[in-house]
C-alpha cells in the first residue's frame, strides 16, 4: 500500500490555509513566515481566512469542500480555535489523500472523510528540536500548527511529530433525509453570491423523484411555503428569478439568476428546509 | 515572428486570477487546487477577487490596467460569469503579450487590446482527455477554465484546447471625446481612497490645453459645476482638498489629497462628466 | 561579519508586501507583476493590504509585528504613502535581519528596529538602467519600491539603487511607563477578534507584581474602571467573559473569551489606558 507522508514525490510542497483570522492582521502572514522558514519551497495556498470567527462550522464546510480539488500530499492547514490554550490537543489527521493540521475541535474530521477517510489521528508533541522552546498560548496556528504543516510538506512523517491517539472531537454536518415523501434538510452555507447550500444531495432529489424542470415545494421552517423549479443552470429562468439545482459542491443549491437568493428569501445557514415534488 | 505559447521560455510561469467570487468563499481555492494539481510550478497572482457581483465592465477595467505589467507569456483567467452553464461560450484570447481565459461576455477584450491586440479567439472544447469527463453547469471556472488556464501554462498550444472562431462578444469602455472646447467623459472606477478614475485621457487634457496649474471646471450630469486644480500629484493641495491630476492608468483623475473624492462629491462609477479649462 | 544582501543566500527570495490598497483595486497585482518581471523566483507574501487609508502608525504596527518571523534577508515591502509625489524620499533601509523598502515616512523604523536593528538608511535613486523611463508621481509603489524591492529580493547591493542618507523620518509606538504604581499606556491596535492589544509589556507587569491570577484594575480615560483577571488564556474564563492576558506579541491584551473586548468595552486604538494591580 502507498504511503503519502506529506508532500514526498509531490512536484512542489502545497500547504493550504484556513482560518478565521482575516486579512487585515498580521496573524495570517505570521503563519507563513513559520512556514517559509522550515519549508521555504512549499506553494502557500489560501483556502479562506474569512471566516466568522470561532464559526467551527463554517470552516469545516470550506475546508471539507476545497480539500479534495488539491493534489494528494497536500497538508491542510486549519485553526478555528475558540479552545487555544486550553485542554484540546493540537492535531494532526492522516487521511487516505492528504494531510491535515489543527485543533482538536472537530473542524478536520468532514474533510478527512472527503479526503478518502481517516487513517490516524495524532497529537502532535510541541516539544523537541522541531518547535519553539517557548510558545504562546494563544497563538498554537503560528507556534504549533504552522511548524507541524511545514515539517509534513518538508517529508517529516506524522510519527515524528506527535502520538497516535483514539479519541478525538468528531464532527459531522447535519444529515438530510427522507421521511413520508419530504426531504428534510438544511442550509449549510450561504456564498457570496447569495446561493443557499443545502445538504441535500442528489440521491435524495432522486428518491423524490425531481429531475432537471420538475417543480420544488420548499418550506423553511416558520415560512410560507414557495415552489420553485429544478434546473441545471441559472440562466434557465430569469434575471432575478429562484431556481433550484445541483451545485458545485453537490447538493442542492436554492439560487436566483444574477441575483442574491438569501437576500430575496431572508435565509440563513441552520435554517432547516422541507423540500418536495410539487404534482 | 515569435510565437508566445503559455509560458514557454518564460522563468516560471505565471496565471492571474480575477473573480468575483470574493475570498471567504472556497470558490478562489479550489480553482487554484485543479490548476495546481495540472501545473504545479505555476506562480499564482490575484489580480482582484471583489469585483461586484455580475460586473463585467468593472472586472474588464481591473483586468486591463493589471494585465500589461505582467511578463510576456502571462495566462490571466478571468471569471465573471453570469451566464454560465448557458449558451455563452468558453473563451481562450491569444493576445500579443498574453493569453486570457474566460466566458465571452468582453470581459477579456479590453484587457487582450492592451497586450498588444487580439491574434487569435478561440472557443475551448472541454473535451477530451484533458478536461474532466463530468462538470457542473454552474462552476465553470473550476471546471473548464481553470483547467484551461494550466494547459496552456505548461506550454500546451490553443489549438490542443479549442477551436477558431470568428465571432466573439466585444466590448470597449466607453471613449471619452471633444465637442466644442468641452471634453465629454465618464467615471470608469472608483477606487479604495475614493479617486474617481475617468475615461479621459492626456491627449484630450492636451485639446483642452490643460497643463498642471490649469484649472478645470467639472460637471456632473445633474449636479452643479465645480472647479479644481489640475496638478502632478496629491500633495500639491492641502489636505481634504479637491484636485485633478493624470492617475497611475494614465487618465485623469478627480482626487482628494488624503481624502474620499467620491465621499466629497458623492459621485460613482458610470456618471457621465463635462470637462472644460476655466479660463 | 556576515552580510545580508537580500536573498542571497535564501533557498529562495521572498518579498512581503504591506499596503493600505485594499484587495479590489488591481494595484497590488500591478506591484506583483513588476516584482515577477524582474524576479520571477520570488515567494510574494501578503503581509497586509488592509490598513486604514493613510494610517502610517497601523501599518508599521503590523510590519513590526510580522517582520521578525520572516527568514533573515526577507525583503519588506511597504507603501503607505500619503506623501507620494511630493518631497518625501523613497528608502531602503537595511536592518540586521532583512531589507525594508517604502517611503520616509516612519512606516519602517519600527520594524527595522526589531529585525536586530538599523545599519544604513538609503535614499533610492528611481534612475538609470534599473527603473523605468517614465513613472507616475501617483503610484511609486508600482513605479519606484516594487523594482527596488525585487532587485534587492535578486541580490542587486542596496547601493547601487540609492545613497546612504543620515537623516530620515523616525518614528517609535507611544512607550507605556511606571508612575505612582501604575502602569500608564495605550491600545495601539484592535483585531479582528475585538483584542485590545497595548503597548504595556511583560517588565512592566512584572513591576506591577502582577502574574497569572492576578486581578488588574484597568481604567481608560474618561471611562469607569474596571477589573479584569491576567490569565494564560482565554478558556479560563467563561465565554463571554472579560479577560487579560500576555498576547501573542508580548504585551498586555484586553481580551473576552470568545467575544470582542472591543465591543464590550467600546475601546478604540489610540486609547490611552491606566492599569494597576488590585490588592
Amino acid at each position: 500500500m502507498e504511503k503519502v507522508f506529506g508532500c514526498r514525490g509531490m512536484a512542489r510542497p502545497i500547504i493550504t490555509l484556513l482560518t478565521d483570522f482575516g486579512l487585515k492582521d498580521s496573524y495570517v502572514a505570521e503563519m507563513k513566515a513559520v512556514i517559509l522558514s522550515i519549508c521555504p519551497e512549499a506553494a502557500l495556498v489560501n483556502l479562506s481566512h474569512q471566516v466568522e470567527p470561532f464559526n467551527i462550522l463554517e470552516g469545516a464546510y470550506l475546508l471539507a469542500r476545497a480539500a479534495p480539488w488539491f493534489p494528494k500530499g497536500t497538508v491542510h492547514l486549519a485553526v478555528i480555535d475558540p479552545g487555544v490554550g486550553g485542554e484540546r490537543k493540537p492535531l494532526i489527521v492522516e487521511a487516505e489523500k492528504g494531510l491535515l493540521v489543527g485543533p482538536d475541535n472537530g473542524l478536520l474530521i468532514p474533510a478527512a472523510r472527503r479526503l478518502g477517510g481517516i487513517r490516524k489521528v495524532l497529537a502532535i508533541k510541541a516539544s523537541g528540536k522541531l518547535f519553539p522552546e517557548r510558545f504562546t498560548e494563544t497563538f498554537h496556528g503560528r507556534d504549533i500548527f504552522a511548524p507541524a504543516a511545514a515539517y509534513l510538506a518538508k517529508g517529516v512523517k506524522p510519527e515524528r511529530l506527535g502520538i497516535e491517539v483514539d479519541e478525538y472531537v468528531d464532527a459531522a454536518f447535519p444529515e438530510a433525509c427522507l421521511k413520508g415523501g419530504k426531504v428534510s434538510g438544511q442550509i449549510v452555507y450561504v456564498d457570496r453570491f447569495g446561493n443557499l447550500v443545502t445538504n441535500i444531495d442528489r440521491r435524495l432529489l432522486e428518491a423524490l423523484e425531481a429531475k432537471p424542470g420538475s417543480l420544488l415545494k420548499v418550506k423553511a421552517e416558520g415560512r410560507k411555503a414557495f415552489t420553485v423549479k429544478l434546473v441545471k443552470s441559472y440562466s434557465e429562468v430569469e434575471v432575478g428569478s429562484l431556481l433550484a439545482l445541483i451545485g458545485s459542491w453537490g447538493t442542492l443549491e436554492l439560487s436566483a439568476n444574477q441575483d442574491s437568493a438569501s437576500k430575496i428569501l431572508k435565509l440563513k445557514a441552520g435554517q432547516t428546509l422541507s423540500v418536495e415534488r410539487q404534482r
